[in-house]
């Protein structure tokens, strides 16, 4: 009965889907393979217990013998996971207020990002707003100019939904000529994803009544440099909101508070934060952050406007730079896959350089403008391995190339960066970034 | 053009759907009354904006005009929201590691509790545990035994999933003769919900290959008091999980840090916390918390062990008792609902105790084992209103009224408590709880 008979490898039975040991996505789903061909792929993981164990025989850990911790009226996390912080980029001495905080999606599991670790992006720093003395003005074209306070805002009906949001700038750093090294997170993790309560801007524009002359809505932010961005109308209509909740709880200062615009599946600055005007008008602003940035770079030095949505996208999460593989063995693969114009549709992996694809298996909710979580099972056989993966939305949009990519924009194009991701696995299981 | 002809109330175009100002679901979600209608009925939350007003006479607010808070690497609420926290019950002098924390639910939106306010219950305290020195055994009737260290089973694959759980003893002291006074958090906030991402047992079982006399999972946790309890053989291989992330981040130490039992839509403590031990056996435990705790006492004078799916449940959570209504006019009436059988269809809402009901609209997501967000409008008059839910799920259970189920159990009982919940408001706005 021992387990070096009955639970050793059966290397006929595991169903190897395309090369570098990718294996199919239903391997443990659906626990097709039996007991036997499953414990032979994780046996690197588990040891067989013995009668030494501490729980066989009866030693108790120091914890169990005694009294630990109180209950909390707002939880912390682990101090063991005290590394599960946002990395910053580095300080701004010409604008201190300027900078961003990414989301360590590495450290990470399943979609949704908890609100101490969403990404952050501020222009002008975090104003330190009183709900109190804020106040939301609608005016512009409409028939009745409006102001909101925030007691009043809150007793509005309400809409929730769970989106991702990203910076335009994210990755954006994949257009410099040589792969910078650096953790998933901090090289794409100007990406969360959340539960986002807020009132629909159709039931406050109903209220105010539209002209129709009305194509733009102009928001603006109460921060130091007043950030204003432009919304199309018809987007504004179908399901923008004006948040107040992010998963459960009241936004925090560094995501709007009291109050921000959310846009669903557009560029991260177009959902403006603290937000306290919504103009609307008959064009669109033209503002700094529709002008001077957030415009992309095109070969011909023209620049392209308004590019809103957000591309189709993948990144593997795990195994990613700054973990290293321990023994070979089974390993699960996963990553986060997403898109500004509807829902993940499908996610596949390829572990040869992209010369063979497997698709990952999509796990849990499967949303639109919404991360998806994919998992796929891997043997790692101890061999250097390039590692991808590459999304498809259900509008049939395809995350291209990095080689692909290029070629639409300027080398000094620094948005909407969405081309393939690679991580090189070296034989001594050192992960790094690639340009692939 | 003024507000006071073209947006005034017009009563023909609302459409009442049961007593004491119920509104139909869909008013603001399809914009089926138009303008007018709606700006009637949400008059009283925003005012006209006049020239004076800070924003079009480019007066800034003091926060607008100098730079604030800096980027954070991991994020924390307001601290204008600093009385969003958990209620706490008494210390308990016997036992001091044993006692609630309630999630304020009143205070939420969305289906979503974020880490900091989800729930806890504690037998005896929170352990201080070192996931380096953390052992998961398995063992009992399977081929092999098995020993997981945490840093093992983060290799194995996983799964997501949105789930509420819930402590067996919530609203419990409902069943006391006089309805206690409280929040709608400190009287049925032990119940929460969040996306918990972990490894299937069934995983674990097939690589320690399954006895087939192994009826029962009885699983222990690391805690001062070794929490035992046992899961049929079914469940485990359905859809538990050993938790090791809650809302994307690893598990809190109050939420079992390193690693949880999480069983899906069953009362909560036996989603076993700081899990180290799960033994294979022909029957269960019979544990202290399956005879002498989590038992319901029937009139007859015998209890029933095991019952462990919560039923059917759902509360009102705003407007609820703490809040005041202020002027009359419109509000939204907001809840949540959810049971542990499955998927929650229908939530009815009543103004009038229970003499008519309206449909709720159920907001965003509606998935099993899950919580539910149901909203509906609701104008109020001015006039004493007795506001109700009732759920019903996808099994065709229906949430009963008090009496009902107070005939079901002794008055001794405290568990399972899933009865209609009533909220009393009074023509001066106030909000009391009452058993109606």
């Amino acid at each position: 009965m021992g387990r070096e008979r009955n639970l050793e490898i059966m290397e006929s039975e595991i169903e190897h889907v395309a090369g570098g040991g990718l294996l199919h996505r239903r391997l443990f789903l659906t626990r097709s393979l039996g007991l036997a061909g499953v414990a032979g792929l994780s046996a690197a993981a588990a040891v067989p217990a013995r009668a030494g164990d501490a729980v066989i025989s009866n030693e108790f850990p120091d914890w169990m013998t005694r009294q630990g911790k109180g209950r909390s009226s707002y939880g912390s996390p682990s101090p063991f996971e005290a590394d599960v912080k946002k990395p910053l980029s580095p300080d701004n001495p010409v604008a201190p207020g300027n900078g961003v905080s990414f989301t360590p999606l590495e450290k990470l599991n399943g979609i949704i990002t908890p609100n101490g670790l969403h990404y952050e992006r501020h222009h002008a720093s975090v104003p330190e707003i009183d709900p109190a003395k804020h106040k939301l003005i609608l005016h512009g074209l409409v028939k009745q100019p409006l102001v909101f306070d925030t007691e009043s805002l809150l007793r509005y009906p309400m809409k929730s939904h769970l989106h991702f949001l990203e910076c335009s700038g994210n990755s954006g750093r994949s257009y410099l000529p040589k792969p910078l090294q650096g953790t998933c997170g901090s090289l794409h993790g100007l990406v969360s994803c959340a539960e986002w309560t807020g009132v629909p801007l159709s039931v406050l524009f109903d209220e105010a009544g539209l002209d129709p002359r009305a194509k733009w809505v102009i928001a603006e932010g109460a921060d130091a440099c007043s950030m204003v961005r432009s919304i199309p109308m018809e987007k504004a209509l179908d399901d923008v909101i004006v948040a107040l909740y992010q998963n459960g709880e009241r936004l925090r200062p560094g995501q709007g508070y009291p109050m921000r615009l959310f846009v669903p599946g557009y560029e991260g600055n177009i959902s403006v934060k603290w937000l306290h005007r919504l103009k609307l008008s008959e064009g669109p602003a033209e503002s700094r952050s529709e002008t001077g940035e957030y415009t992309d770079l095109l070969p011909d030095g023209k620049a392209l406007q308004f590019t809103l949505p957000m591309g189709v996208k993948s990144v593997i999460t795990r195994p990613s730079p700054g973990l290293t593989l321990g023994p070979t063995g089974f390993y699960e693969l996963a990553g986060l896959a997403w898109s500004g114009h509807g829902t993940v549709t499908r996610v596949e992996v390829s572990a040869d350089g992209g010369k063979s694809w497997a698709d990952a298996a999509l796990d849990g909710l499967r949303l639109p403008r919404c991360l998806t979580r994919f998992r796929i099972p891997w043997e790692w056989k101890g061999a250097p391995v390039l590692l991808q993966s590459r999304a498809t939305d259900d509008k049939g949009n395809v995350q291209p190339t990095r080689t692909a990519l290029m070629k639409h924009y300027s080398p000094g194009n620094i948005y909407h960066y969405n081309a393939i991701v690679s991580w090189s696995i070296a034989a001594n299981g050192e992960i790094s970034h690639v340009f692939a």
